[in-house]
C-alpha cells in the first residue's frame, strides 16, 4: 500500500498537468464543452460524466473492461488495414491501445466513467475511442481534440459498434480475469487442502451430523471434502468458461453485421485470441450474442457456487477452531493480528470473517447479474454495465479472498492433538463399536449410564464387568473409519 | 392428521357426484365447453384449468385469496343493493359468498385454478363470480350454467373489475393471515423467551465474540436479546401492516373507476371492515393502488428481517445444543423424536433445522416478490399471483413454523448448569479481574501460562503467588455482568 | 381435472378404511403412538407429523422423493441378498418398494410428511422404511406394526443410514425429473422457435436497441436468437447434471461407510442405474457427496439461467404482441380464453404472464437454495429437504410452464404482416441507406425534416430533389440484413 | 470530475510526503513492523492492510463510516473527561477527531482498510484510534508513533470497545447519509413528478393493462400514481430510520458493558445527538444491538421498496418514450447526449438504464444484507462490514441516481400531445362509449368490424347508421376519466 515509483510518476504526471488551468473547447452536435486540457478524451466522455455524477471513485467502470475495449481497438485496427484504413493510422491506433491495455492511461485518469451510465457501455466505448484518438493524435503531435488525422468514431470504432464491441469487452475482460485471478487462487486453495488432507490422515475425529456428536472420521478424510468441494469449483468453472469465449464482434449494432464486411469479426476475434492467447472464436449466433447475457448469468451461477462451497468450508474451520477453552477447540487458526494481551488464545477467526463475508457479497450480485440478465429487451442487453462490473466484481473478490484465505488460514491451520483426541475419546458414540461383544441392549445400558452419570463409556462398562483391556480391544476408533 | 367426520362427508359428497358421469356443456364467445357436473364453476374457469396444466395441488391459488374475494363478492351484492340490483339477487349472492368464505366451496373443489394464470389474478376472480353465480342459482332452484337469474359477470361481479377486486383481496388476504397466524405465533415465542430471560437471570455463562471465548454475561440477558429481536420483528410488522388497509376496490380496471360509481367502492370498503374487524379504507391514490404491489413488497422486507431474526436464533440455540459431548454443550433441546436408541444424547435439533429451513425459502420468496414488484408495466402489476402466494407462504411457513418451534423447542431448552459454570470457570478470559489486584502484566503472564500448560487460571494464580482465597474474592464473574 | 376411474378407486377406498374407527398403538422408545389403522406408516412418522404442524398439503415432501427413496430400498433389498438378508424378506421388501415407486403409495396417503422436518429428510427416509415394511408385512400375511418379519430399521434400511440414502435420493429424483420434465420441454420449446425462424425468416422488421427504433433485421434473425438462447440452455442444463450421476450411497452417516460393506454402496448404485435408465455411479468422494450440496446449488443455478433465457422471450413476445391498437402490435397471440365480447383484439398475454411469474419463482428459488446451499455443518449438512424442495420445484414449473407456453403461445404466434411492413418503413432509421448515395450530409437534413414534419423519409427525399426510383433502389431494407 | 483546488494541495501533500523515503517502526505485541512515515495510522493497521490484501480502493471502508466512527471518538473523549482521562489529553482527541469528522483525513489516505477485514469491523475502529492518537500527538508536537502522551487504546477508545463503537457508528453513517442523500432525492422526485402530474393533468391518454390497450385515463392520473409511490417510499424509509436512532454504545463487548461506566454509554450518545442534530438515544437492550443488525436488515428491505418503485416509474417512462416511430412515442425524453447525427430521434434512455441499473444493484444488495444479517452468532454479529457497505452504497446509489435521474429525465420529460392523442383516439376500446346509446350487440358488431378491417370506430360506426355527430357526442374519452 505504500506509494512506490510508479504512483509517484503518476502524481508528478497529474500535478504538471494541473499547473495548465485552462481547458479545451470541443465541439459535438450539442455545442461546445470544455474539456480539461490534461485529459485525452473529449466531448462524449465529459458529456457522460456531466450528466451521471453517481457514487465516486468505486463506482468507476472496472480497469479489466477498459483493457478488453483496448484490445478490441488494437485487434480491429490492425484488420482494418485490409479494409480501406490508412496503414499509419492503424499503427498508430494500435500503439496508443498498447497504452490503454497496459493500463497506464487508466492510471492516468483518462477513464472517469462510471458503471451507471448508458446499459450499451456506449459512453465507456467512446470513452475509448476518445482517448486513443487523442493518444494517436499525441503521437503524431498533431492537435488533441482535432479528430485528425484519427477521428475517434470513424476510424477507432470503424467496423464495429458499441453493442458489439461493448458486449465482446465484457466476454474478454472476464475470461482473462478468470485466468488471471480466479482459476489460480483455485488452485491454490486446492493444493493447500491437499497437503492438509495428507498432514491430517492420521488424525482420528468425532464426526459431527446435525452438530451433534457421530461416528468418528479422520481430520484427513473431513478435509478431502473440502478439496474436493473446491476442486468441484474449478470443473464447473472450466465448463463455464467455455462459452465466454464466443464473442459477438461483427454483429454490429442489431447482430446482423450491418455496416461491416463479412470477415471483420473473424478476423478481429482471431487476432483478440492471439493477444490474450484465450481461444476466443466468433459467436454461433451474433442476435443471441448481443441481446442475452446469458452466459454471464451462467458464469455468475458457478460463482455463487465457489461462494456456497467456501462459506461452508470457512464456517466449518471457524467454528473448529473456537474457544480456546469454550468451544470446539479442534483447531488452532494462525494469528495474525496481536490479540488482546492479556486473553492469550483468543485469535479470532478474522480471515474466515472476510471470506464469508466476500461470500454473501457474491450471492448478492447473483441477484444483481440476475434482474440485469433477463432485462435485455430486443436486440439489445441494455443492463450491460451491471452485468459486467458484478461478475468482475466477484471474480476479484472471490480471487482475492481465497488467496488471501489460504495464505493467512488455511496453511497455518495446526490441530490441537490432545483436544481432538480428548473429546473423541469422550464420545458416547464409540459404544456402537461395544455392541457385537456384548449384544446390543447392554452395550446401550453402559451408553445411557454414562449419559447419565457424566461418566466416559470405558469407566462404565468396566463397572458392568467387561474387562479394561478388552474394552480397549473392542472400542478402536481407528477401526470405525471405514466400512467392514 | 387423521380423516374426521368433516373429511368423511366431504369424501362421500365427492363420491355422489362423481356417479353422474355426464357433463353439462356450457357456452361462451369462443365456442362450448364441457364442465364436469360436479362442480360449480363454469366455462371461464374450464378453460383456464385446460390452459394452464402447471404443476399439482401444490400449486393452487392459496385458500385465503379465494375466502378474500368470496368476501368482497358479499360486500358488492350487498352494496349494489342501492344501485339497482335485485335485492333478492344480492341477498342470494351474498348467501353463497358465505359459503366461499367458510372455506367450504374450497374443500369441495370449486377453485382448481393455480397460481400460474393471468397475471391479474382474472382467472380467479371469474372463477369465483362462477361459482358464486352458481351456488346462488342452486340455492334458488335454477339451472346450473344458465347465468340466470344470477350472472357471474352481470350480477356477482357489478361495480368492480378483475383488477381491483383481486388486487384488494390480496391485501385482504394477508392482513387477515397476519391477525390469525403471524401476530399470535410471535406474540407466543415473545412470551416463552420472555420467561426463559427470567428463568436463566442468574446462569452465568461465557459470553462469545467472533466465536471465541470472551467476558461473561447471563443465559438471562442472551435470551433478553433474543426476546427483543422477536419484539421489533412485531414491531415493524405492524407498520408494515397500516399500508396494507389501503384497498383499490373502486378503482376498476386502471384506477378511474370508470363503470363504477362514486360511492360503491367506498361503501364496499367500509362493509369488508365490518366483516373483518380490519380497519380496510380506500386507496388514497387508486392508480398506485392497482398499478404497484409496493405495499406487499415493504411487508415482505419485514418478513425477510422476522427470518433474519428467527435464523440467528435457532442457529444459536442449535451451537449452543450441540453435543453432548463434542459440542458446546450449554443446552439440552427437548427430545421430541426417539433418537438412537444405542447413542444416548444425540438429540438432533430438529425443530432448530425445520425452522431454519423455514427462514432459507422466506429469503428466497423475498426475491421473486421483489422481481414481481417491480415488473407491473403502466395501469396493472401482472404478477400479482406470483406476489400474493409468496407473501401468503411466507406468512403461513413463519407462522406455523415460529409456533412449532416454541412448542416443541424454545418451551423445553434446558440449561445444563454443570457444563455452563464447568467451561466459563475454564476460561481464560476471566483474568481481566485480577488485573486491577497484582497487575497487568502478572495477570497477563498467568493466563499466558494457563493457555501453555492447559490449566486454570487460579492453578497458575497460586502458584504465581495469590492465594485461594484472593483469587476466589477477585475472580468473580457475577462482578463482570454490567458496567462498574 | 375431472375425478377418473383411479380417483374414484382411491376414495372409495380410503372411505372404506375410514368406517375403522380405531387406531392401533405402536411403541417406540419414547413410548405409545396411536397410528391410524389405514396408513401403512408408523410411530416415527407419526411423532413427526405431530412434532412438524406446518403448511398444509402443499408443502408435502415432493413425490419424486419418496420414488426415488422407493428405488433406493428396492436396490438395497436386492443387493442385500448377498449380505446375509433373507431372500424372501428382500423379495418382498422389492415388492413392497414397486408400490412406492410406482406412486401407489403415495396417493393414498401414506406418506403424510412435510418439507419442514429433520434438516437430514431422516423422518421421510423412515417414513419409507416404515410403510414399505408394513405394505412387506401385509403381503405376507403378518401383522401390520409388528416389524416383523420385516422390520423398518434392520432390514429396509440395512447398509445405509438416512445421511447417504436421503442425499442420493434427491439426486436420483433431480435427475428423473429433468429427463422426464424439464428437457423434453426445451426440445419441444427449441423445435417451436426454430419452426418460427424458418416461417419467419423473409418478414423484415425494425430492430430495436435501448427499446429505440434501430437497422432492420428478420423476425427470423430475431427468433433465431432466442432459439439458440434455449439451446444453450439445454447445453448447460447437461452439462450439470452429469454432476448429479455421483451418488453418495455407501458413506452411510459421515461418509465413512461405517455399518456398510465396501460393495455394498456400488452395487446399489449399479442397480439404481439399471432401473432408472441412468448413468448413476458412485461418489468419487463420499465425505463430499454427504457434507456438501453444491452439484444442486451448481444446478439451481442453471435453472436460474433457464429462467432468465425464457423470461427475456416472453418479454419480448408480449411487447411485440402488445396493442391492438396503441401497442407495438408486430404479433398476434393466440387467444386462449374470450376476452372481452365488445372489446375485440384485447388478448391479454396470459401465457407469458404465468412464464414470466414463474421464472421470478425460480429465481427466488435460487436464493432459498444458496442460503441451503452453504449452511450445510461438518459431515452433513442439513438443508437438505428445503434444497431439494426448491430445486424440484423449479423444474416441474420450468418444464410444465415451457410446454405449456410453447402449446398455447409460441406455436400460435402470427406475425402482423401489414404493421410490422408499415411500421419499419416508416422509420427514420433507414436513411442510413441513402447515404452512400447523397452523401452523409444531405441524407442527415433529409431525415431530419422527416422528424421535424412527422413525415416520411421518402416524401422528404423527394422533395429534396431523390427521385420516387432512385429512393425505392437504394433504400431497400432488404439489403440491410447482413455485413455488406 | 476535474480536478479542483483541493485535490491539487491533496496532491503536493501526498508528494511532499513521498519524498521522504524512510518508514517509521513500530512495535507490538507480535513484533516490529514498518509504518510509512506519512501516516497517521500504526501498527495494527499496517498489519491488517498486509494481511487483507482483496481488492483495490473501491473495497474501502466507506468514508461514512470513518466519519462516524470520529464522531464517536470525539463523544467519547468529552465524556471521559468526567471519568478520569485528562482534559489536554481529551481536548486534543476532539481535535484531532473533528479532522476526521471534516474527511481531511480520509482523503489524505490515513484509511487505507478495506471492507474485507474483521467481521467487527475492530481494525478500522483501531485505524481510527490510531490515527487520532498520532495526530493527536503530531498536535502536541510528541513523537508519532510514541503512544504518548494520547494512546490508541487507552485514551482514544476508552469506555468502549470495537464491538459497541463499530455497530454505533454504521447506525449513526446510515442516519446521515439517508438525512443528507437519500431523502433530500426522494423529495426532489416526489417534487418533479407532483409538477408533471399537475401539467400533464387534462391530457388523455389510453390506459394500457397487460401491456393491451385498455380504458383511457389523463397522463396526469398515471403521473400521479408514481408520485404516489414515491411518497410512500419516504414514508416507509421514516419509520425505518427511527428504529436506527438506538445506539449501543456503552454496551462494550458482549452488551453487559463491562470495563465501561454506568454512565458513559448514554452521555456519549447524547453528544453524538448533538454533534449530530440526530434524535439517537441508548438501545433498549444492548444484548440485542450488539448481535444484531436486523434494524439494517429491516432499513434495506425498505431501500429495496424504493428499488422496486423506481424501476417501475423508470420503465413505464423508457417504453412510453420508445420510438421514435415504432415505439409507443407517448414521451420525448430530454436528449442530454447526441445521438447518431444522422438518426434523429434516436434519444436513448440511457438515464432510465442507469438508475434501473441501480435499482438492480440494490436487489443484490439486499441478498448481501441478509445472508449478513442472519449470520451473527451469540454475542456479536461479525458480518457488519459487509452490512454496512451494502446499505451505504444502496443509499448512495439511489441517492445520486435518484437527483441524478430526475434533473436529467423527468424534469426534462415532454408528452407528444399528437401521438398521445392519435392512438388514443384509434383505440378500440373506446367502443364502450357507444354501448349505452346503441346497444351493446351492436356496438360489439361494430367494434369487431373496425379490427378486421384496420378501421376506426367513428367509420364503421358511420357505415353502421350512427350520425358523425352523434358519435363525436357520444364517445368522449373526457367522460371516461371517472366513475359515472
Amino acid at each position: 500500500m505504500s506509494f512506490d515509483q510508479k504512483e509517484m510518476f503518476c502524481l508528478m504526471y497529474k500535478l504538471a498537468r494541473l499547473t495548465q488551468t485552462d481547458t479545451r473547447v470541443e465541439h459535438d452536435s450539442m455545442g461546445p464543452v470544455n474539456v480539461p486540457l490534461d485529459r485525452l478524451y473529449g466531448s462524449h466522455t465529459v458529456r457522460s460524466v456531466e450528466r451521471f455524477p453517481i457514487g465516486g471513485v468505486e463506482e468507476r467502470m472496472p480497469r479489466p473492461i477498459i483493457v478488453a475495449l483496448g484490445i478490441i481497438k488494437k485487434a480491429a485496427a490492425e484488420v482494418n488495414k485490409s479494409f480501406g484504413l490508412d496503414d499509419e493510422v492503424c499503427t498508430v491506433i494500435g500503439k496508443a491501445a498498447d497504452e490503454v491495455i497496459s493500463g497506464k492511461l487508466y492510471d492516468e485518469q483518462h477513464f472517469p466513467l462510471g458503471i451507471w451510465q448508458a446499459g450499451s457501455g456506449a459512453h465507456s466505448n467512446m470513452n475509448v475511442n476518445e482517448v486513443i484518438s487523442n493518444r494517436a493524435i499525441e503521437m503524431l503531435d498533431g492537435q488533441i481534440g482535432s479528430k485528425e488525422p484519427v477521428h475517434p468514431r470513424m476510424h477507432v470504432n470503424m467496423g464495429h459498434s458499441s453493442n458489439d464491441s461493448f458486449s465482446s469487452a465484457i466476454n474478454i475482460a472476464v475470461a482473462m480475469q478468470l485466468k488471471e485471478k480466479l482459476f489460480p487462487a483455485l488452485q491454490k486453495v486446492i493444493a493447500a487442502l491437499s497437503k492438509k488432507e495428507e498432514a491430517f490422515k492420521d488424525i482420528i475425529k468425532i464426526g459431527r451430523t446435525h452438530l451433534m456428536d457421530a461416528v468418528p472420521l479422520t481430520l484427513g478424510q473431513e478435509f478431502s471434502g473440502y478439496r474436493q468441494m473446491m476442486a468441484n469449483c474449478s470443473d464447473r468453472l472450466e465448463s463455464a468458461l467455455k462459452n465466454l469465449h464466443q464473442l459477438s464482434l461483427g454483429g454490429t449494432s442489431v447482430g446482423t453485421g450491418l455496416h461491416s464486411t463479412e470477415d471483420f469479426g473473424k478476423q478481429c476475434i482471431k487476432l483478440i485470441a492471439e493477444i490474450t492467447s484465450l481461444p476466443f472464436e466468433p459467436a454461433t449466433n451474433t442476435f443471441e450474442a448481443i441481446a442475452a447475457c446469458d452466459r454471464l448469468v451462467e458464469l455468475h451461477g458457478d460463482l455463487n457456487s465457489i461462494a456456497v462451497s467456501t462459506m461452508k468450508i470457512a464456517n466449518d474451520i471457524r467454528f473448529m477452531g473456537s474457544g480456546p477453552r469454550c468451544g470446539l477447540g479442534e483447531l488452532s487458526l494462525p494469528e495474525n493480528e496481536p490479540g488482546s494481551s492479556i486473553m492469550p488464545g483468543k485469535v479470532n477467526p478474522t480471515q474466515c470473517e472476510a471470506m464469508t463475508m466476500i461470500c454473501a457479497q457474491v450471492m448478492g450480485n447473483q441477484v444483481a447479474v440476475t434482474v440485469g440478465g433477463y432485462n435485455g429487451h430486443f436486440e439489445l442487453n441494455a443492463f450491460m454495465p451491471l452485468i459486467a462490473s458484478n461478475v468482475l466484481r466477484s471474480i476479484n473478490l472471490l480471487g482475492d479472498g481465497l488467496a488471501t484465505f489460504c495464505n493467512n488460514c488455511i496453511d497455518g491451520i495446526v490441530p490441537n492433538m490432545e483436544r481432538i483426541s480428548k473429546i473423541m475419546s469422550e464420545s458416547l458414540m464409540l459404544v456402537t463399536a461395544l455392541s457385537p461383544h456384548i449384544g446390543y441392549d447392554q452395550a446401550a445400558t453402559i451408553a445411557k449410564t454414562a449419559h447419565q452419570n457424566g461418566t466416559t463409556l470405558r469407566q462404565e462398562a468396566i463397572k458392568a464387568g467387561v474387562s479394561g483391556e478388552n474394552f480397549d480391544n473392542w472400542v478402536r476408533p481407528e477401526d470405525m473409519l471405514g466400512p467392514s
